[in-house]
């Protein structure tokens, strides 16, 4: 039990040291650009000590793509609690997966980045690319929200099985990255994807905590390589946690993301799961870390493959019927939309990020027998197992 | 009180009639041309007595957009019941509007017919106009249903103040109209209407019933004299029954369609009503049959006045996007849609027909200050008084 504490310690050591070191490297290249804008003078100022220790103290925000929600200084007070480690992993995430979408842009594009408060406590942290040459609209959004629970929401989570004092307002934390991508060409999928934690402290001082997420792929045509390729990435993530996760969690993807009333997913699944609380918190930590780590080397290598596949009229036209579908399951289904769209005083603009930027309904549309838009039908109506 | 209900009977007796003269005027013409067709020969069977028996005793169905959805001698034998008047009502609703709108095209674009029946029982007439050259998708829909409310509906209704049996299942009926016109040239508004009928037999036998409806615009510009004309249409009907009709629905259809997350309404509202049983049963189907025939008079002038009107890219682009709201407005708030929906084997075809071709979102889209686009929103933030 000594060993598995001391074990656990390490790993925490390990990754508070990580994003440390991530910023160190990136604190070199500021301070150079720094030094070689203002001159020797400048750099006359400043011991290399001093600028050692400074860094030490100062968490390199600047690899973010805007200021961590939380005070800084309260980040660096309190590097060992889950709250800080998922605020810093999350302003990760979200910075390495808009650079490296931004690196398959022929343009230049580059995200628009809002960081945004509420007034209730916390905030967050919203990029969109809109209209670019291979992202017709992506949207990146991370946030870190502290507040008190309703007695309905309490009831609401007691129902999901949380053991809560009812009838009270309990304080709550919940942080979480998020983002959905539209590319623009049809042969490219759309990826969502969605890492959260969530504490509430109960009636008397007890913290329950828990952590949530997935990674889902919402093709126009299948292409199965796609497919089998993205399972397999993330099946890996979850295999070095338990090798009962992927199976579990890939089902749940596919029950989770249904568009029930057209008796279809809306994509060819991934992965999803909630309330993920065992065997410790530094192991769930480390696991939802692994998933969201592996959204990129999931979805990039197939961005790369089909950004300059040929199309037409007929592919763009299946694409927005397809969008048209991803906003039904969005705005009807999705809990978290449903949920943030509820809660007054929300952050609107940032949950409907995740809509494409444009969509299309037909009444009564059905793609041709045997064509390769049906083909996408036919899995999607019955979702199959691609490892 | 004997002169009431002998007054009522009259009425009665005067709506049923209605339908019958409608019927026989163009049977006439069909009897006709059946008899160009076919010759003497053919005319030679059938003496007109015969075929004043047969009109009497035929109700002419090819006046509507497809065959009722009761059987037709059911109705015939059942003529006195609301049930059957309702019927013929949103048949000849239906038919009239989709009439109208077509005569607006140019080309000759018609509605498609489809007639579909539900197991459970009953069924409906979908009728859709898609990529027009005045409607980009006009829906027109009437269904007739009958079957037994599970007792999670009957709990919602007394939640809604209906005096029913808790926990049981009980027989009900529901007949409705309702349709969503998106025209294409964005200075043409869209229009929405809904009338329908709802009956529900208690555990002791005894009945209750209700009309609900509403008719309200959505434009993408805003032009006054065009917002005053459409309101004053609607509260003239309203007038006919109570004075107090249209001020009190006016108010409820701004509170009802309201996209609460942005704080704007959907559109410049209408009228919107639930739940009327008063003064008698005559009188509220005699002010829902008002306000049903209202809805070409209030809508049809605006179309003529605007669709030949210029636009550019500009007013095209916004028009998209405030069918992104009007897509939020549905799938996210509608009791309507949502309740079907997430009804088992409902027709969400039918349900869906409501959204737009085309919409777009674009995030954190707002229009230039005291730019067109904004005079709308501003009204829309704050619905005002049109008459």
């Amino acid at each position: 039990m000594a060993f598995v504490t001391g074990f656990r310690r390490a790993i925490q050591k390990l990754t508070s040291l990580s994003v440390y070191q991530f910023s160190r490297r990136t604190t070199k290249r500021h301070v150079a650009g720094f030094i070689l804008g203002t001159g020797i003078a400048t750099f006359g100022t400043l011991t290399v000590a001093q600028m050692e220790s400074s860094r030490r103290r100062k968490l390199n925000t600047s690899v973010y793509m805007a200021e961590p929600i939380t005070d800084v200084d309260q980040l660096l007070t309190s590097e060992d609690d889950m709250k800080t480690k998922m605020e810093l992993l999350i302003l990760k995430i979200q910075a390495d997966f808009c650079r490296a979408l931004e690196a398959e842009e022929y343009a230049g594009q580059k995200f628009k980045v809002d960081r945004w408060l509420r007034n209730e406590g916390g905030g967050g942290i919203t990029c969109v690319l809109q209209d670019g040459e291979v992202f017709e609209k992506a949207g990146v959004n991370i946030s870190v929200v502290k507040g008190h629970l309703p007695p309905q929401a309490v009831q609401q989570m007691r129902s999901r099985g949380k053991k809560l004092t009812e009838g009270s307002k309990l304080p709550f934390f919940a942080a979480g990255v998020s983002a959905v991508i539209h590319p623009r060409n049809p042969m490219v999928p759309t990826i969502h994807f969605n890492y959260r934690y969530f504490e509430v402290i109960d009636t008397d001082g007890s913290k329950q905590w828990w952590f949530g997420g997935g990674t889902d792929l919402t093709p126009y045509y299948l292409d199965e390589k796609d497919a089998v390729s993205f399972h397999k990435t993330l099946k890996d993530a979850c295999d070095e946690s338990d090798l009962e996760y992927y199976p579990k969690f890939k089902k749940w993807c596919d029950e989770y993301f249904r568009i029930t009333h057209r008796g279809e997913c809306r994509g060819i699944g991934g992965i999803f799961f909630d309330d993920i609380d065992a065997p410790n918190q530094e192991k769930a930590f480390k696991f939802v870390s692994d998933c969201a780590h592996a959204v990129i080397p999931s979805y990039l290598p197939i961005v790369r493959r089909h950004k300059n596949d040929a199309y037409g009229e007929r592919e763009r036209q299946w694409q927005l019927l397809r969008r048209g579908r991803y906003v039904e399951f969005n705005l009807i289904y999705d809990r978290g939309t449903k949920f943030g769209l509820y809660t007054p005083g929300a952050r609107y603009e940032s949950i409907l990020m995740s809509l494409p930027l444009t969509a299309r309904w037909e009444y009564m549309h059905s793609p041709p027998p045997n064509s390769k838009e049906q083909k996408l039908i036919d899995i999607l109506k019955n979702p199959k197992d691609w490892l």
